[in-house]
């Protein structure tokens, strides 16, 4: 099959990589607006050959969305004009204005809207990796409203990366993220600018800064091209998660001026059952790399 | 130089295990008054043998304190009231409430005030690694309080576990601690529980969760028999330091609610800056270990 991935940053470029590699793709086809990124993804193997937009699409039998989600919603319609037979796919991860843009399309039923929960807070074609989504969950929104061939299509693509797939309401899917990826942004990005604006004053604090912090300021490096559309079209979620996430830290910080020792030993307690969330997943990535690696050689 | 550890846990046991294996503790003794936490320490072989806390003060030169902050408070003074010529120094990470317990006592200038800035979300003698501390970076506190002898002794433990050592005021240390410590842990706390609470409606929201969900709840493994004790100590400044991140992420939640685009880029273009640090950070951490290679090879 020849696939044409529109956006060669991180994600497209991993996918795209690997794609190649484990011989879903008979053919890579790379597009990027940015010719620097285009040249890099070339020259990195990451794709077979660079071409346009409207020969990409014209030359493909699936293509893949892997840039901005405000740049998706106004290239989607129509680039659905265009197509003929092709199937099409995003990676997005906001699902909602995306889907409602194309919504009454004739083609509607040939695209398919994605999301792989995989990632890293770095950018461009030179942060491209193998083996980036092994194991991970990628998530197919509403698919009642694809074809069953295209759905086919795009959950064999995931299968070959690796993934299991997860199908789900696209109203369900952008609730859920704002939890568990958009709020761990913020949360980052927010932690980040508030010891920043500390080292004014106190010039060596970062000196003090150990592995745990990293940890949790890591994803603060992310970049904004990327993330200032998702958090504005998701703002109804995240507007009210990000509430909620306020609302406990002012819990914590009420509980701590009261010296309230029970009450915080007692959030802290209730927090740590997060060891049982974090080591069921790790189970169930082991799981999914097993069950693939037995699919090939089966 | 015989080392006494009074605690053999996580931070404890890391400790005792390196001393041993560097060199730096001609023998070392454990003291935990937990059975099965001394039990397993000596099964691990973290530490030579097991005594109780009399007896260890009794027979070693150097005395380190690594057990939760409010049972160092507890202990030190009458742990001080028995020495002769020992040593005493902590591992605590809050300082100024342990300093004023003792601060006239006649034997002050034998105990050196430290914080080692390096952990992991585990606990126990059972999570005790080796090589945890190297290349990380520890604090001593107002050194002029002790006596030169001591503040070589102890700095001579650390530089002996690949570290290096800053020295600090404590007031300041407890300041900054809150910045880059204690807020992370806060943090970490509040996204577990936030999407905790969201789980008992949405049975499978963790499964979107992903690699940068995982980095940023990590710290909420962290147990409350330590924290708890260590919010109420540095309460002053983890309170202000609360109150900023609050009011940051705010700003975000105006913004998102405001369609600011611009005003969002901004705050995560600024945000961004924490790259530098983090590399910066990784710089100093690669260069300490290769000074205390060299050093050992001098």
């Amino acid at each position: 099959m020849i696939v044409s991935v529109i956006g060669l940053g991180l994600i497209g470029g991993s996918l795209a990589v690997d794609l190649k590699q484990r011989g879903f793709a008979s053919k890579l086809i790379g597009v990027d607006n940015n010719p620097m990124h285009a040249h890099t993804a070339k020259k990195l193997g990451l794709v077979d050959e660079i071409q346009d937009l409207q020969s990409a699409i014209q030359n493909s039998h699936l293509i893949v969305l892997a840039i901005p989600v405000d740049a998706c919603v106004k290239i989607l319609p129509t680039l659905m004009d265009q197509i003929d037979l092709q199937i099409v796919t995003d990676l997005g991860s906001t699902k909602e204005k995306l889907i409602t843009s194309i919504s009454n399309h004739p083609k509607r039923k040939q695209y398919v809207p994605a999301h792989p929960m995989a990632g890293t807070e770095f950018s461009g074609p030179q942060a491209a990796q193998r083996g980036l989504f092994d194991g991970k969950c990628s998530i197919i929104c509403n698919p009642e409203d694809s074809t069953k061939e295209a759905v086919a299509i795009v959950a064999d693509m995931f299968h070959s990366l690796k993934m299991r797939c997860v199908y789900m309401d696209s109203e369900v899917h952008d609730r859920q993220t704002a939890y568990v990826s958009h709020l761990s942004h913020i949360s980052a990005f927010a932690l980040s600018l508030t010891v920043l604006h500390k080292e004014k004053a106190d010039k060596h604090i970062f000196e003090l800064a150990s592995g745990g912090f990293d940890s949790t300021v890591r994803l603060a490096k992310s970049s904004a091209e990327m993330w200032t559309p998702i958090f504005q079209q998701n703002k109804k979620n995240v507007g009210k998660v990000l509430q909620k996430y306020i609302d406990t830290l002012q819990q914590f910080k009420d509980l701590i001026e009261m010296d309230d020792l029970d009450g915080m030993d007692n959030l802290i307690n209730e927090a740590n059952d997060i060891r049982r969330v974090l080591d069921q997943k790790e189970k169930n990535e082991q799981e999914t790399i097993k069950k693939s690696v037995k699919a090939k050689r089966a």
